[in-house]
């Protein structure tokens, strides 16, 4: 398409123009669009960051309050990370991973093996969560190939599970409206029941759902045989899902099931690894897990480079080794993985994860749970629950149903453009709000964070009463 | 695992230890590796870069043969490039395209639109090659199912095709032993031959072979049925497979079969846009051709950022927005879609490029072919093929079989080890040479890069003789 080349507005970013909204309108897709307006929309243009705030493009300032997309762990505008980037590139700014190999790879190799619990030892890096997911389970399919058992294959997953946007990762996914119009596979997942106390079966203490849950798992593979299945894919918290923390035990029983029937236990720590929960890793600080890979993305780089990768078992990778096809190939590999930039600017944000954040992370999280529980008060609000630094402020229509208000009352939406207003950023979710903001936030950023989600509630409580939309 | 946390050898790259080969052999996954050795090996360590060297660490000089993976076009150390990338960094390091914007994402995306042909007018930005294809193959499923037509979706593919490294993306690769011990689904693809020149059917000129492939084309359309076919998935000219570059004409006869059978025409110009061919776009410069889609990544960012994407036709768009399921939802997104960081360095790139190295491409790229050509009189070269600043060089058995030698003499990589030693990193490709240097190349460098080869390709000549595995 012609168009003639406009010249920018110059300053900080010479060559980006002022009129980015209608640019955006007439030349961007973006990210879960709806048919009736794709690639002629707008969303909140953002001009800068720093620290855990960011700018819109009307000069407002406002809190990052999903940190990005639970990405920016280490907040905006960290020097030392724009500086390592800038030294990397003028150092070696990419080498084939196919032939060659950096040192930066290899020394975060080394530095996310010996955070990660049990026998974790090995990292292949990818470009994200999506792409760590397709990782993982080709890996599984490739290790029962070349193990003789080329039907042991089927994948485990949850409702309420999220775990990318390519074809077969976005077929592990649980919340139905993700599938209404896209394709998926149904012949390689099996779907199993979300862990979600929450909204549990009425009559049933969490004990007891817990055990109705392991006892589906377990139902489960015996109705297949275990040996048509070849792993479980689970995030130890589903955050995209709203949040839901798993009842007490539950992980561990599921991991010891997938021993006994040599499924292997994949944990998806895209959100939760590198500080959300105060720990490099959840899986085995937090939750007493040693799962066969898990996957990261997202705060090993705090958003600022698309990097993540699976830590892998040595025990796999040993019995490859040891088999009958040493030539067997795993032709599997993306141009970018063991990117030096990438993987320096990681070994930085690691540096400083280690040396200041996660304490602070840790200090800070019972406090962040404690405020935003307050609003359990508001008649709108089902539930705050949470873990770390990542909560959920789940709405209904009424406490007793725990029916979450329709789609199109738009409620999360609804929050989310009141707190805009007053200066927080909400991550909205149909009828929920998901907070999870920079790691390095603040007791009194806390407080502004909260109170602006009360007021931004009270708000919608009012639009909806007022539209008679909600009798709360 | 648990491991001390070692000190680095400070210096440019604090924090990176020397003896980077010994951990990446424990800690390090590498692309492609085989069972024998997954996890156990080190590959050639590269320490730094400088326009179109790198430096391995040993110390040797190397000139960068493939420009990394087919990507880094403007060489390296490219001192703007580094520092766009520290500036945005301190403006916005990262914000969640799926509620925000940012300028740069929508100031590239018209960019991008301007230089492709025809009326492809919208960006959908990615990680890299894998996940620029699955976009656009998630979208074709998309836009058919709005449309009322979930039946067709299956995907034309060709033998030599190589797009990508995610499940549905791998399972469109035609080379074989990608496929050996990789799970793919075939239920989703149909293969076409490769439209390769050298090995067309014996007793065939290059025109008839032309009419066999559209011939063949045709046939399989009419034999499964339009109404169930979504798309064809072509490189100009397939890169991995070989750099085939196919007969005159063909490509735009296969377009026009695609228009009359309403399928849509994807055009992966993963490895020949931004440049390679001269070009910003090849599909309509080089072709002549207005794919519905075209794909790109690698040179996007000279591999400096990952970054890829889809540009969509406006008329897709449109048909979209005025379909009877205006709240039909495309579920699809990346965390680093639109990343910030990576359009702000695109952009800069884009100007390098359209500014000083498209130009110097096209004038260097005749030298570059012709320097190349003279290697045929080498008896073990088959043929020495390309197009632009892409080339490969096709050892064969004999020139009357043109069979290619056999994996287990590993041809190439012999030859990539001769080269090494004498100053040139070659990608092998079992009994081929790949030559894509960064666009930056001299007349001067391309000599030495040509008297390399020849003498790298002469001592192999002498080994293969001497371990009587070739009598040429």
């Amino acid at each position: 398409m012609a168009a003639v080349r406009e010249t920018g507005s110059g300053g900080a970013n010479a060559g980006i123009p002022e009129n980015a909204v209608e640019i955006a309108r007439r030349h961007l897709v973006q990210p879960w669009p709806v048919a009736g307006s794709v690639g002629a929309e707008a969303r909140a243009l953002i001009d800068d960051g720093e620290g855990v705030y960011i700018t819109d493009g009307d000069g407002k300032r406002l809190i990052d309050g999903p940190a990005g997309m639970w990405c920016t762990n280490l907040g905006h505008r960290r020097e030392e990370l724009a500086r390592v980037m800038y030294e990397q590139a003028m150092q070696l700014s990419y080498n084939t991973p196919w032939y060659t190999m950096n040192a930066p790879a290899a020394e975060l190799a080394r530095r996310i093996a010996a955070a990660a619990p049990g026998e974790l030892s090995h990292v292949f890096f990818t470009t994200g969560g999506s792409s760590a997911v397709e990782t993982a389970l080709r890996f599984m399919q490739f290790y029962n190939n070349v193990r003789g058992r080329p039907d042991k294959k089927l994948i485990l997953s949850r409702g309420g599970a999220y775990h990318g946007s390519t074809y077969l990762a976005a077929s592990l996914n649980g919340r139905p409206r993700d599938r209404d119009w896209m394709d998926g596979t149904d012949d390689l997942v099996v779907k199993l029941s979300s862990p979600d106390p929450f909204r549990r079966p009425k009559g049933l203490d969490v004990n007891a759902f817990a055990n109705l849950l392991v006892e589906e798992f377990r139902d489960r593979i015996a109705a297949i045989g275990a040996d048509k299945i070849g792993a479980f894919v689970g995030e130890p918290v589903q955050a995209s899902g709203g949040v839901i923390v798993p009842p007490d035990g539950y992980l561990q029983r599921i991991r010891e099931i997938c021993r006994e029937n040599d499924i292997l236990y994949i944990s998806d720590e895209v959100v939760t690894a590198f500080g959300r929960l105060g720990h490099v890793f959840a899986s085995g600080d937090v939750f007493g897990l040693d799962p066969d890979m898990i996957t990261f993305a997202k705060g090993v780089t705090s958003g600022y480079f698309p990097l993540g990768g699976v830590v892998i078992s040595e025990r796999l990778l040993e019995e490859l080794r040891r088999s009958n096809h040493p030539d067997a190939m795993f032709a599997h590999g993306l141009t970018y993985t063991s990117h030096p930039i990438g993987c320096a600017l990681a070994l930085k944000n690691l540096d400083i994860l280690e040396d200041e954040v996660l304490a602070h992370a840790r200090e800070v999280a019972p406090y962040f749970q404690t405020r935003l529980k307050t609003l359990e008060d508001l008649p709108l609000v089902g539930e705050v629950r949470g873990l770390g630094l990542m909560a959920c402020v789940d709405c209904v229509a009424d406490r007793e149903s725990k029916n979450p208000l329709q789609l199109d009352k738009a409620v999360g939406a609804r929050i989310d453009a009141h707190c805009h207003e007053l200066g927080l950023l909400v991550r909205p979710l149909i009828n929920m709000c998901v907070m999870s903001p920079p790691l390095i936030i603040t007791h009194e950023q806390i407080d502004t964070m909260v109170a602006i989600l009360r007021e931004g509630i009270s708000r919608t409580m009012e639009d909806l009463r007022r539209e008679g939309l909600w009798q709360g």
